[in-house]
């Protein structure tokens, strides 16, 4: 999505370390009506699915995933980080390392909120290793819901998480892919379409 | 509002310990279409003010704040939840007290995303012991910015929060005031207007 690479090569920073930081758009200070924009091509790329639910992990996915989800006109689930007090009843859970904060966490989903009638497509910011993404999924295989698709906005095509988790043959999609990172600049994938 | 006031008793379910759990349609499931209607209210109630910048913090007030945010065509900035080693440079820090996790959070929030020039409303889901509240109201003191409002889903009005902040001069507005709270029902407060 040329609108997106545009806008990385603009405001996006790029630090040793494959660090790329997009804070001041996209997870930290967001720009609503670019993020509608990311989310009017999730609706271009999953139209012909029948999606009933947008599944993301807090906490960056969320502001993502709901403006995303108002084209699809269903709602939003969040799958939420280690237990809180609140969530009782029955849970679906799984585990997710992040290299990030360099920790492991358990991520919960009520199973109230998913399960065998549901079509699901998952929403995240970034798709690196694909720890997170494995762990939404293992959660909806858990639930019996049934994956559509995941949708990502920036996918670092060098670490192993795209390709794992296109052979298991998830309908992934990422608006933009990064190749390759050097200290000081990216260069990115050419869109497929 | 009289539609959430309406969603609450449908939806929400009370629990011994003043608990009321509203996690099918606020904030774990998340009923975009309604809370487009929040979004909505929060503009008509702080249609005057000049704001340029919609504050909240992490994980459950992201995605209203996010819907909210496209009524005032301004950004979304949220404060996260303890140090990540992504976010470096100049932050404004402050501790959160969180009763619900039993625990005491840093939250932070990158300097070049809120100063002087700022004019901000902060949103929130939920307005209880109102830690997490003063916690952004000290975070945006720190940042030199301008409050000029708080909008809240839904606030216990039986707790202190409320009334600390309205004391301190802070516009602050809840789209629902539970008044009082037994083991298995609740009672609003009637809207100002």
């Amino acid at each position: 999505m040329q609108l997106l690479k545009d806008r990385i090569i603009k405001d996006g920073v790029v630090k040793p370390g494959n660090i790329l930081k997009v804070d001041s758009f996209l997870n930290h200070q967001m720009d609503i009506a670019f993020i509608n924009e990311l989310g009017k091509e999730f609706k271009r790329l999953f139209a012909d699915k029948p999606i009933n639910k947008v599944l993301t992990i807090e906490a960056s996915g969320i502001g993502i995933a709901c403006i995303t989800a108002q084209y699809f006109n269903v709602p939003v689930v969040f799958a939420k980080k280690a237990q809180s007090v609140n969530l009782d009843g029955d849970m679906y859970t799984t585990k997710v390392e992040s290299f990030t904060h360099k920790k492991v966490y358990d991520v919960i989903l009520s199973s109230k909120f998913l399960g065998p009638e549901d079509h699901v497509l998952i929403i995240d910011d970034f798709l690196a290793n694909g720890c997170a993404l494995l762990g939404l999924i293992d959660i909806v295989q858990k639930s019996g819901a049934t994956i559509e698709g995941a949708g990502i906005v920036i996918e670092k095509g060098f670490q192993e998480g795209g390709a794992k988790i296109r052979e298991m043959g998830i309908n992934l999609k990422s608006l933009a892919i990064v190749e390759e990172m050097s200290d000081d600049s990216l260069t990115f994938r050419a869109d497929e379409e």
